[in-house]
C-alpha cells in the first residue's frame, strides 16, 4: 500500500524513557562529529568514550532496532484544524436546522457493532468494513454507516416509527481520494422516517430536504437522481435477465456514474455471463431520463406495464413526482434510470444528488473519461432491514438519506479560500489589557468580573505584557473590542473601552461597563 | 467475561438469506408443535414431511450450526435515545459557552491513531486501549483520550500556543460500570492552553473553567483537588522513597479516593517493598488538605523546605490558590496532598473534580467502605508530551482539563425523570392538519409554505388522517400551534391557526400566516 501522506520524522521509540536514550545517543553523536581536531592523541580516547557510552545506551534500548517513527495521522483520516472547525460547523449548523425545521429528533449509537450486527448488510462492500482486534470478549467492527445501527436501535427498543436524525462519523477501508474528499473516516448526515405510512409521503420529503439544503449551503447547481429498485427488477425482467442475477447486474449498472457504458456491458456480458442481447436491452433503458413525461412515456411501453414491479415502480415515480412538485423541487430532480445504488437493502425508491456546475477535471484526470462529480447525498427506501434484526421479523418500513458532507466541506472551504476573508476560529468579544507593570491581578479581576457578566473574554498569560502586543492580538484575531486598565483607570474607578477597528476609546465607570460592553457586542 | 447487559434474540445469521431460511425453519417448528391431534395417523405422516423440508433448511444453511443472535451494543457502550440527547445537547451547550466564554477554538482528530503514537504515554493503563485488527496496511488503535492527540497534533502542524477545545468520544477497555455512568466508549469535554507563559495563569483559568461549568450544570456541591507533582515528588524524597519508585509509589497513592490508607499502605510496603516508616511518613502528608494556610505550614516545615522540588511546588501551589482567588473560586477548591492522577505524563499541577452531595451509598455498598463518588473532571500540566512527538524533543509546555460528562448526564437525566417535566425532543412549532378527505395535496403546499419561511413544520404522512390523531399528535409532541385547513378554508383564501394547549382558534388570510405564526413562536 502507498503510503504518500506523513513524514518521518524520529525513530520509533516505544517509552518516553527509550525517547530519552534515543536523544542521548544522538547527543552523543553530534558530540563525536563535533569534537576537535586540534589535539588528535585525545581525539582518539574522547571517541571510544563517547562510542562506549553509545553502546551500552543501545543495550538499554534492547533489541528495538531503531524504526521509522510517522508523526501522522493514520491514512486517509484528517485532522480538522480551528478554521476547518469553524466552517464544518457552519455547514452541520445549517444540515441540522433543515432537520430540525422538518420535525426530526436525533439519537446517537456506538462507534463500533457487534460484528454479527454488521454481517450481510453490504453485499460485496462487506470487505471493507474495519474490525476490532480480538482482545477477548466480544468480536467488533466500526460502523460502515449510520443506516444499520439505526436499524438495530429499533428492532431493539422495539420502535415502530420515529424521525431521526444522526450526524457521526462512519468508516470504510476504501482507497482514499483525500483531494476529492473521499476519506476512511467521514461523518454522514443521515434523515429517516420509520413507519408504515402512505405511499412516497415520507419519500418525497427525503428528497425536500436534500434539496433545502444543497440549496442553503449554496454549492452551486445539483441534481436529485431518482429512480426505484422495483423498476428497475421490473426493467431487468423485461430485457431477460434471469432473477438470481438482478443484484449483481444491479450492482454493475451503478457503476455507470464512473464508467462508460461499454465497460459497464462488458462486465454484464463477459463477467457475469448476461447474453449480450439482454445488455443492450438495458442499454437502451438506462440512457433515459427526465421527468412526469419520462413516466408517461414508459406506460406506453407494453413489456414494462406487463410487468407488475415495473408498472408498480411507475406508478410510485409519478407519485413521487407529484410530491415533489407540490414540494416546489421538481426542477430540482431527474427520474433516471441509470440510477441503481450499491448496497444491498434497498427495497423501493432510491435517491443520489450530484452537483452539476462543478469544475470539470480539476484533478487532471482524462478528458475522455466521464467526469465523476461525485454523489454529495444519496438514499432510499428500506423496508426488510429492520426484521432483519427482529427474531420475528417484523417489518418497520423506513426510508431515508444521507448527506456525505466531506464533500461539501472541501467546496466550503475552498470558496473561504477564495474569498480570502478571515474565518474567526474564536468568539472573543473583550481582550483585557494594561499598559503597565504589575498589573496582571487587576486584569485577572476584571477579566472575572467579565466572565461573570457572561463576555466572552482573553487576557494575555504574560505577567508584564507589552500594550502593542495585547494590540495585535486582539486585532489578529478579531477581537471587537479591549477592555484597558492602569493605574488612573484602577484610582478613578474606570475602564477604558478601545474598538479595535476604528480605535476610538471611550471611558466608563466600571459598574457601568458590562451594561456598555453588552449594548456594544449585541446578544450573545 | 460476563455479559449481563443485551438478551438472546435470534441464531446467528450470517446474511439476510440465512436469516430467511432460519426463519422458515421456525415457522416450520411452529406448524409441528400446532398440529392437531384428532387425526393421529395424518399427525405422523404431517411431522415426517415437516421434519424433511426442515433438515433440507438446514442444509442450506451449510455448516453454519446457529449460533446466539444477539441484538444489543457492545458492552460498556449504549445508545442514546432522543430523550438522552435532548439533555446531552443541553449539557453540551453549557459547555461549549463556557469554552468560548474563555476564548477557545476548537479542533478535531481521528477516532483512531497509529499504535505507535499511544505507546508509552499511559504507564500501566496502556492494557485497556482497543486496537484494531490488522487487515493490512497501517497498526492502529483507537484514541485512550484527547490528550494524546492533542500533543501529536501540536507537534506535527508544529504549533507553539493554542487555546482549543475538544468533545469527543474516547475508548478504554476498562471494566463498566453502566449504571455508575462509567462506559467503554464516552465523552471527554477537553480544553487545553499550550504556550510559553508565565507561572499559573493558565493553570488557573483551567481550574476557573471547571468551577463555572459544574456551576452552571447545577449538579450539587463540588470540590476541585488541587496539587501538583512536584510537590508530590519532592515529598516523596522527603519520606525517603527512592528516586526509581517514585511512579510506582505515586501510582498507589492514586488509589486514596477509592482504598482505605491501610491497603494503600500495604501495597506500598508488601508489593513496592517501600519501609514501614517510609510509607507511615507519606501517610501523615497524604492526610493533609486545606488552602493557603496549609502551603504556610507546609512551608514552616524544614523538610520540606530544604527539597528543591518541594519548595518550588509549594511556590506555585501558593501562586494558584492566589490566582483561584482572583477569579473567585477559592470556596470550591482544596489543595490535598492525597491527589496524585493516574496518568504517565503530567509534570506540574494536578486537578480533580468530585461532587460532594451526592446520595452516599446509592447503590448499596458496604456502609465501611469509602465513598467513591467519583471524578467529574480532571487534568493538569504535562510540558513533556509535545516534546515525545518532536524530533527534536522541542517543548511545549501545555496544561488542560477534561470534564468527564457521562457522570454528570446520568445526573442530569436522574434529575430530568424525578421532575416529571417533559423534555421536548423536537422543536416543531406547527403542525399542518386537516379534518377532511383529499387534502394531503393541500397540506403538502401549506406546509412547504411554511417550510419555505423557516417554521419548524410536520404534517401526517397518511392520506386521510382522523383530525383528532392530528391534534393527539400535536399535544403529545408539545407542538405549539397547528395550521388547519379544510375546502372552506381553501376557498376563503385563509388558514385556521389552533392554539395547542389553550385549543384556541383563530382565522388568518393565507398571506399573512407566516408574519402572524412568527409572531407568536418568536425568533428561531
Amino acid at each position: 500500500m502507498q503510503e504518500k501522506e506523513g513524514y518521518v520524522l524520529a525513530p520509533c521509540c516505544r517509552s518516553s524513557g527509550d525517547l530519552q536514550t534515543y536523544r542521548r545517543m544522538v547527543e552523543i553523536g553530534v558530540k563525536i562529529k563535533g569534537l576537535k581536531l586540534d589535539r588528535p592523541e585525545r581525539w582518539k580516547e574522547r571517541i571510544s568514550e563517547e562510542v562506549q557510552k553509545l553502546l551500552s545506551l543501545k543495550e538499554q534500548l534492547g533489541d528495538a532496532r531503531p524504526q521509522k517513527f510517522q508523526l501522522k495521522t493514520p491514512k486517509g483520516t484528517r485532522d480538522y484544524n480551528p478554521r476547518q472547525m469553524a466552517i464544518r460547523e457552519g455547514v452541520f449548523k445549517t444540515i441540522i436546522n433543515c432537520f430540525k425545521r422538518h420535525g426530526a429528533e436525533t439519537i446517537d449509537t456506538p462507534v463500533f457493532e457487534l460484528k454479527e450486527t454488521l454481517t450481510g448488510k453490504y453485499g460485496e462492500d462487506a470487505k471493507l468494513i474495519y474490525d476490532l482486534a480480538d482482545q477477548g470478549g466480544e468480536i467488533l467492527s466500526l460502523r460502515y454507516d449510520l443506516t444499520v445501527p439505526f436499524a438495530r436501535y429499533l428492532a431493539m427498543n422495539k420502535i415502530n416509527t420515529i424521525k431521526r436524525y444522526h450526524i457521526a462519523k462512519v468508516y470504510r477501508r476504501d482507497n482514499p481520494a483525500m483531494t476529492r474528499g473521499r476519506y476512511r473516516e467521514f461523518y454522514q448526515c443521515d434523515f429517516d422516517i420509520a413507519g408504515q405510512y402512505d405511499l412516497m409521503i415520507p419519500d418525497a420529503e427525503c428528497v425536500k430536504i436534500v434539496a433545502e439544503i444543497l440549496s442553503e449551503l449554496n454549492v452551486g447547481d445539483f441534481i436529485i437522481k431518482l429512480n426505484t429498485r422495483l423498476l428497475l427488477d421490473g426493467m431487468f425482467a423485461v430485457c431477460g435477465v434471469p432473477e438470481d442475477k438482478f443484484r449483481t447486474i444491479c450492482s454493475a449498472v451503478d457503476k455507470l456514474d464512473k464508467t462508460f457504458w461499454e465497460d459497464v456491458r462488458s462486465e454484464m456480458v463477459d463477467e457475469k455471463g448476461l447474453a449480450p442481447e439482454v445488455a443492450d436491452r438495458i442499454g437502451e433503458y438506462v440512457r433515459l431520463n427526465g421527468q412526469l413525461e419520462l413516466v408517461d412515456q414508459l406506460m406506453q411501453d407494453e413489456q414494462m406495464m406487463k410487468n407488475k414491479m415495473a408498472r408498480q415502480g411507475l406508478e410510485e415515480m409519478k407519485l413521487l413526482l407529484t410530491y415533489c412538485q407540490l414540494f416546489g423541487v421538481l426542477d430540482k430532480v431527474s427520474f433516471d434510470l441509470s440510477l441503481a445504488r450499491g448496497l444491498d437493502y434497498y427495497t423501493g425508491v432510491i435517491y443520489e444528488a450530484i452537483l452539476t456546475t462543478e469544475k470539470v477535471q480539476s484533478d487532471g484526470g482524462d478528458k475522455n473519461e466521464p467526469v465523476g462529480v461525485g454523489s454529495v447525498a444519496g438514499g432510499g427506501r428500506y423496508d426488510g432491514l429492520v426484521g432483519m434484526f427482529d427474531p420475528k421479523g417484523k417489518k418497520v418500513p423506513c426510508v431515508g438519506v444521507s448527506i456525505g458532507i466531506e464533500r461539501l466541506f472541501s467546496i466550503m472551504e475552498a470558496k473561504a479560500e477564495a474569498a480570502e476573508g478571515k474565518v474567526r476560529t474564536t468568539e472573543t468579544q473583550v481582550y483585557v489589557a494594561s499598559g503597565q507593570k504589575n498589573m496582571l491581578e487587576e486584569r485577572m479581576k476584571l477579566c472575572n468580573l467579565l466572565w461573570e457578566g457572561g463576555i466572552k473574554t482573553e487576557l494575555s498569560y504574560k505577567k508584564n505584557p507589552k500594550l502593542l502586543n495585547q494590540f495585535q492580538y486582539a486585532e489578529e484575531h478579531g477581537i471587537p473590542f479591549l477592555a484597558i486598565i492602569g493605574e488612573q483607570e484602577l484610582k478613578d474607578g474606570v475602564v477604558k473601552v478601545r474598538n479595535t477597528s476604528t480605535r476610538e476609546e471611550e471611558t466608563f465607570p466600571r459598574d457601568k461597563l458590562l451594561e456598555e460592553i453588552r449594548t456594544r457586542v449585541g446578544p450573545s
